[in-house]
């Protein structure tokens, strides 16, 4: 009799979109004359840039002739567009990451799950709360966070580091020893965003102890503010206790087009083991490689006209987050986010509870919002907002809340 | 400090293809006057259907407007598509498999490999020899294959069940009691394929032990003699038991593209969970969906044209396999396979090992292929060759091979 992994039984259901969804369904169904505007959800709306559909269109053309013919690629990803990556996202910034660091993947969320495969069963993990569910059910399926509890919301084995208004939204170090830590800058969901003399405690802690770091950088593509690092690899040491996860989701469109990045450096050592090369078995083995045609769209957002593009495409998002902070701002609502971020953190006005502020709004303003409390405890009292939407339903969606206020 | 999974430490080296590699480029660099016709790997040559590529060109239109812009779409796979698999590949055989049990993917070998997440660490996992390494290296990644013993060429915890020319490459119900059965048919590597009176024994013996058979149908479009069963579904009991791994790759030259389907049956059921239920689960935390594009492009093989497109396609890799195996038997090799398969798997001569046939090929031919020996300590005395290159190609390569025997 085959013995099924039973960690799959504690996970609770998955209550946040679901329960969002059935929310929303069954008031649109009661109401279907009002017009509902989502700003709930992280997906983008915008098409993609241009020089990524002739991209493509170029690579479908190739693939139709038997000398442009690309069957199995290599599972790390083209020397194309790995080079392109190394040299503009790292080196360019004065940042020593080489092509054979960079591993092209079919997302951030395929990475960041599957990373635990590299892992022993026994690590100590810590997750900021609120946070990105992914990182809390990977280790949960694979044994690591112990039982789920229901009061509490919060998994026995799991250390949970809160990000609230009174420490800024950025997590203190850990008062128990850790093993793995998962950071993300700017936050999913509150938008804030580290800089270096804020990340580099945690780089040193991680040296220190031999922990490591999981930084998911999905959102670097928003960061304005000077000073605020693009990667992890900008804060010295990180080469030897980080790994890190990017995408095109949020930076050009590539939700549905599925195309990222992890870079683990090759001086990231553990147990004389090279977590590198670790990787690289683990894609070989379980992972057959991106689709050369989204390869070839990833690769010309590094052009000079596919960059600029991507740079137009984020500031419309980027507006429509200083919308969504500014106006909320303005109606009395203290709000944190939406600058280094496409991502606003609003506080529930007089204490509502985040599900109750959620109904409201979706009541009375037919906005949808995603309640904070479904990315953790810490959460309640807050509702995120994003600036993924089109600008004209953002602008219409942050009056509508002013006006019921 | 954190603990790495120690399991990837047992791993041996990726022999197989690397020494191939490092053998032929030897070669090449002393002998670079002569052109090696490569018979080796298991890639496809031909470009993608014409269906395919217009249905892809349609898609990135849609993706460069606003209106036609799909974002993330569903981790299970856009309804289109999985309808239309349920339909063709089972309902229009008589199998009632249902949109919900399919689940599209990145890859078969993703699948494979990621499936191991749903099972325990103790299950007794039992695979054929020869074999295609992602089984072997995913458990023993996963803890459940023990220790690689470098004599023997096999991990201690597995149960290998030979494949040889004495049960027709046919494996035997295995003496003692396992948990997980890798099944391949038609197999890679021998070429052989299973008839229902071959394949129901495992459906029983799974159904009664409680076992799970992971059922892996990637060159199932190469199935021409009439009652072999091109799905475990259509074994009596099959979905209460199997899990289906299917692909684009062969079928229709997917292999860079990247879509593949598993089947998850509903009626599975193991200790009260569902596998289905679990799959899902999986999936939606761990992967965020097949590129829209790709999708559509699959969608296309779903046509009168497409399906149409494919079997042409098909047709000239089983016509290539066909002149290798009869090539091979008229020069005196014992061969199989080659009929349902891309694959034909031929006895060296006069008992000599694999890779001395491989370097004698290598050296006197200018024919690579694949030793046998590389997939499992049975494949010793064996070379696999596959229909995948070029047909002109293959016909010169048979006549050198034929020259130097």
């Amino acid at each position: 009799m085959v013995q099924i992994n039973s960690n799959f039984q504690k996970l609770p259901g998955s209550y946040l979109f679901s329960e969002i969804a059935r929310r929303v369904a069954a008031y649109a169904q009661a109401n279907p004359d009002r017009a509902l505007i989502k700003l709930g959800i992280g997906d983008v709306t915008l098409p993609l840039p241009a020089a990524v559909t002739a991209a493509m269109h170029a690579a479908v053309d190739e693939m139709a002739t038997a000398q442009g013919f690309h069957g199995y690629g290599p599972e790390q990803g083209y020397s194309f567009l790995r080079d392109a990556i190394a040299q503009q996202d790292y080196q360019d910034r004065g940042v020593n990451i080489q092509p054979d660091e960079i591993f092209i993947s079919d997302g951030a969320k395929s990475d960041c799950g599957n990373i635990v495969d590299l892992f022993g069963p026994d690590n100590k993990v810590a997750v900021c709360d609120p946070v990105y569910p992914v990182y809390v059910d990977t280790n949960a399926m694979s044994g690591r966070a112990g039982e789920y509890d229901e009061k509490s919301g919060r998994w026995t084995n799991l250390v949970y580091m809160p990000c609230v208004a009174e420490n800024d939204f950025m997590p203190d170090l850990p008062g128990e020893e850790v093993d793995m830590i998962y950071l993300c800058f700017p936050n999913n969901p509150t938008g804030a965003a580290a800089t270096k003399e804020q990340l580099k405690p945690w780089v040193d802690y991680a040296n220190r102890t031999g922990a490591v770091l999981l930084f998911d950088g999905a959102y670097e593509a928003f960061i304005t503010t000077p000073g605020v690092p693009h990667s992890i690899y900008e804060i010295p040491g990180a080469e030897t206790c980080a790994i890190e996860f990017r995408s095109f989701s949020k930076t050009a469109g590539f939700t549905g087009t599925r195309c990222a990045y992890t870079v683990v450096p090759k001086a990231l050592t553990r147990q004389g083991a090279s977590l590198n090369a670790m990787w690289n078995r683990r894609q070989c083995t379980k992972f057959n490689g991106v689709p050369y045609v989204v390869q070839r769209g990833a690769a010309a957002l590094y052009t000079p006209e596919g960059r600029q593009q991507a740079k137009d495409h984020v500031a419309v998002y980027q507006n429509n987050a200083r919308v969504i902070r500014e106006g909320l701002a303005n109606a009395g609502l203290t709000v944190s986010g939406g600058v280094d971020s496409p991502y606003v953190w609003a506080r529930t006005p007089n204490g509502m509870g985040s599900w109750e502020f959620f109904d409201l709004l979706l009541r009375q303003a037919n906005v949808v919002t995603t309640p904070g409390a479904g990315f953790g405890p810490s959460g309640e009292g807050y509702i995120r907002l994003t600036g993924f939407g089109e600008t004209e339903a953002t602008r219409q969606a942050v009056e509508r809340i002013r006006n019921v206020l």
